[in-house]
């Protein structure tokens, strides 16, 4: 039975986190008119104009390693205040249904021995690297042909890994190819991607994990002309930089210090109180703030502290210390609070119908015009938030005319 | 005696008010190499690359209607930390010598009664609008024909006058003209203004009052063939609002409420005391929020306090109340605390390079590329800093070919 | 039938007002254990050994103006994150039982024309007040015999009533006797507390209204040996100022300014945005301060912003200017979050326990020891909270002795 | 010549510091009638009237280091806005009475190798710890016998010492002297304290360094009955933290988390970017909320980091998230931001004064009335800021007597 041309596979890698929750019953409830789409530019004009892909056309699936249902991840969020009762209510046959899809994934090296591990997720650790990519990807394609989806995109939202440094596998496809049946080291994100791009599907990486950007499968998506983007969703601190931080540089003025003090008490923040998957992390927070601003004499410093209270509610201090006309030493202080599953899902969303619009257009390789969504665009390019933005809706235009 | 063409008259209406205080010792210390050039865009790439006027070119006079001079307003930002003692005993020479170039200048009706005022500036009061813009103007060319000046930029720099409420004279050129020998009412800002299009000067309106922005001065200022620009320098508070807000509205996210609270100490901070000036003050604080974001359910609220011991240094507090996706409230609050003289003073010498080049190249009306310097631009157009700063830099490019 | 020694009564004159509710469901939760006692300083060392009235031997009732029932009230602070969702099923029954004891209260002047009013709270309106304090305290008398309850404590929790100046009547009991007869002028909060002390019932005034702070009022309390207490419940912001200002003046630091900023967005918040009710507020907020520091000199502002979006979140942002030795400037700020309702909630039961011990030890008159948990204590006395706090501690003390 | 009974010397161990440089300018002014004795709580009732030590009685002397002389600080502290020009210059000579009485210290371990020393301070590491503490004993020695002073406190204000765990001859006075002779290893703070108490002089710790607190010196100051108090005076965040965390118990609120986050950059901040020294800060910062709050649940984080750009402003951030009635998630945020410098030295002089009293009166030991003044209290006792401060109000009440 051929694909219906209009449906769009959407496969989460970490699919009862808390992201993935939002997106399930966010999903649900614009479908059931119960949400407003705040929060989703492609709404907005002129992104509407671009017949991008319905909600109602989207079918969700995913790999996930822990044991669960959506239904207790949704009633933490509900707990805590970002999910309301009543969607979830509404939503549970939906949410029944994506549990049904949702097929064991793969650990990470620094999984292993974790709580509440799904053990057929677990068993994989004893098959190769090639095993395990073959087994994500059969699970990908037997999605698409279950659902008679026209299209599939992968988006990665598992928890930080370690961060692992560079290996000579990790920068050329044949010597990646090989290690895949030498039971090389990988990083988990980047066997995901490798099995998407396989499968055909588009990937989109929204963690500081490796994921596509190891040059080797750079290398494998241009060969399966697939389009994939990342790194590394920027929706509270790091977008706020990349905000004011021009705003400084325009007017001139000198940025003395910018001190960033992240807290957070979802698993996203648990994990990175592991100070090696905290680095992978504050890596990219930090870089964006060097890129835009003078460096000269520049003291940036940027943490994340786990407050096991605060669950999704990401509560940012940032501190910024410059210097104007004659020397006067000045001060902006910001307070961020916002939930930090809201605002992924959304972007998740925007990326997915992005993705989507390049598989169709036959657009392949890293996708540059979506940097303002990553803290560490693929493409590279200026982190300027508006000057990306700019970009976005210059893509947009020439794919209005 | 012919002027010398590379010689530019800076005429500052207020000129011992601390925003011209900061733009006198300021330029003395550049001159000196006794400061960098903080906080002035101009001295950047690319625009340093246009030839615009040098700090050793200019020449400094200005109009004033109150008594004292200006190592007493020096003395005061010494005490508050803004000018330090050593660059004020190395600017002593270059401050008297301006002092002694200040002509007294015309009171508005608010200012009558005030204390220390100069009798001179008084004594105009009795004479009519008329005589009293002749006067204005008599001083702007004896400044330039003493001085051996090329082109004169005058920068209207003196207290928040309480908003008057349209008159048909605004609106008209020729009724403006039989107003002004009729006794009709004006603000004082206009009649500068008037004085210095008469001049041939160039204007600068850094405050809210309505200086050039009536249409009877738009109208003189494009027969004259003169360049302005204005209104409300954006030195803190309402900048912040023009970079954020865009980030709101292209992440789609909902603003609720936007409340500024503003609390500021010097002789600006007094005046706003008074609701009549505050009216003109507020409504160019509030008016860039509603254009930027969608207005429908929009919450908003500024106020400015007094807070004597805080004298030069601003300070506000912004709350943002926003909602994002699955309805989630999330909230943003800022605190800004800088010296409201030190941001603006490198503001004033940018518009004055502006304008000097406008004066140079033969640009009349309002500089529409000036927008990014403005709370309520003369030449309307978005409120959004980045697009405003954008338009500025694509001048300058079209200026370097 | 006799009444129950062990049964308390607390009669709620707002009774389906946010802190109502907050106090029904909250009792409700307690009794059933699914609340821990969080906030009700009782139940903590050293007051718990008081032998205080248990919940389970409260049994409430009370006014409303306001048609609607519980459920609904419910709903809206379930909305705002306040109550949560499991609560308000699992009280149901009990909060159907106390909306069939509540009885039409009485309005205010400034009430009139209100939305949603109880057509028979309005038809009293049209009788003297005499009848109408008669009314009231019929209502009460019949809640003590129908409950066969021990004793009843009336807690005044309506909105803040616009502020009425002092009238002779206002200062002694027969005046005032004779004025309910004449149609005088009352505030509705004066009639409640008449009404209350007529019925035997001690009286707890949580707002800043009159209630039984009049003379006259205080004159029929210590003829009926009646207990009472209030004005105006600390709950927040100036909680925060009465524990913080001691210590700036035991430091000998110079406190310029304290600017507190305000903005709460439920009915109290939309009531204090009319500036006659706000009045009665802003007073109390800001006289603590000046009680505490060194008045010279001292610099302070309070106001309240009505922010619908905000709902029950009280937010303020307090910025104290203070010097320290050899003059250096400083600053705190404070940015407090909280649930008005749910902070003013504990407060309500741990002031019904203090009136009850009263009652049955027999002490009458405004209670003294309460002072901590006023705003204006009705004996007047220090306004710094841990002197307070120490004098309801040597209270228990000598009570537990 | 017998010593003038009302002449007082204050031997500083650290000079040139910051803090004994405000010391030094501050007293200075004080007498000079230049300063208003702002921070100085012994100069306001009810210590007024206790007849302490008057500034014009008191003569400075003290241990230092690093090379350079107190005019070098002090033009540091202006050029950051602590100290005024003015004052400066009406201090030279005073400060270079100073500077001519400051006398080589000895360093410490972790002092070795650091630029800028006195060489006669390092010449002092090859001899043996007795000989050591008999130079610093005859430098205070001298002090006393050439200004004829009737007292002398020494006032320990040096570098923060990395931790040191208690070795045996820290535990006892027998051993301690035993190790002196042979070479043991000591924290030079507490060499210092040794060698003031064999001067007869009281000692006040004002760090957190180990100083008089070893077992072994308490011991030696009973012994000689000489005064002694510290450790670690309580300027800042530590003390908002003493006086906040006994409201949110008095009234029963449940602190979840209380993150803490300090910026500084002076010297003091440079120091404590060595994670050695910064744990013996960290511990003191950190106990006093575990003390006051119900441990059980409670979340605390505190870190410093230098900010170069802030030198002697430090800056703190505090987060507390804490749970109300109903289960309400409520927070209160504060920023701090002081010169660390002022706010110490006035507390330096008070010290002195308390020191002086009890050496008139014949108090010795550990002065527990001292304990508001210090982060970990010599001598123990409650936390509670206002508790403290009580304490200090009811020792001046009986020596009032």
């Amino acid at each position: 039975m051929s694909a219906d041309s209009t449906r769009l596979g959407v496969w989460l890698i970490g699919a009862r986190g808390s992201i993935s929750t939002c997106v399930a019953y966010g999903l649900a409830g614009l479908r059931a008119g119960l949400l407003e789409p705040t929060g989703i530019a492609t709404e907005r004009e002129p992104f509407r104009r671009l017949g991008l892909c319905a909600f109602e056309d989207m079918v969700l699936g995913g790999h996930e390693i822990a044991t669960g249902d959506l239904s207790r991840s949704a009633g933490e969020l509900v707990r805590h205040g970002i999910l309301s009762g009543e969607l979830v209510a509404a939503a549970s046959t939906e949410a029944a249904a994506l549990d049904a899809r949702i097929r064991p994934g793969v650990l990470d090296v620094a999984d292993v021995g974790r709580a509440e591990l799904d053990s057929r997720a677990a068993s994989l650790g004893g098959v190769s690297p090639r095993e395990r990519t073959e087994r994500l990807s059969e699970d990908i394609r037997a999605f698409r042909e279950e659902h008679r989806l026209a299209r599939v995109v992968v988006v990665y939202l598992a928890s930080v890994e370690p961060w692992l440094e560079d290996r000579p596998h990790f920068a050329d496809l044949a010597r990646f190819e090989r290690a895949l049946d030498q039971e090389g080291v990988f990083p988990a994100s980047s066997l995901y991607a490798y099995a998407a791009f396989q499968a055909g599907a588009a990937f989109v990486n929204f963690t500081p994990n490796r994921g596509s950007s190891l040059n080797a499968l750079r290398q494998l998506a241009r060969e399966k002309k697939l389009p994939h983007c990342g790194n590394d969703g920027k929706t509270g601190e790091t977008l706020l930089k990349t905000v004011l931080a021009p705003m400084f540089a325009a007017r001139a003025l000198k940025v003395l210090a910018w001190q960033g003090y992240n807290m957070l008490g979802n698993k996203d923040g648990e994990a990175l109180a592991d100070p090696l998957r905290a680095e992978s992390k504050l890596r990219n927070k930090d870089a964006p703030l060097r890129a835009i601003l003078d460096d000269d004499g520049l003291h940036t410093h940027v943490s994340i502290d786990f407050v096991p209270s605060l669950h999704d509610w990401k509560t940012a201090w940032d501190f910024v210390h410059f210097e104007g006309f004659l020397g006067a030493k000045m001060s902006l202080q910001l307070t961020w609070s916002g939930s930090d599953s809201a605002l992924a899902a959304p972007l998740v969303l925007d990326l997915v119908r992005w993705c989507d619009l390049a598989l169709r257009t036959g657009e392949s390789g890293e996708l540059a015009h979506t940097a303002c969504y990553f803290k560490a665009p693929l493409a590279g390019g200026t982190h300027d938030f508006h000057a990306q933005f700019a970009r976005l809706l210059a893509y947009a235009e020439r794919n209005l005319r």
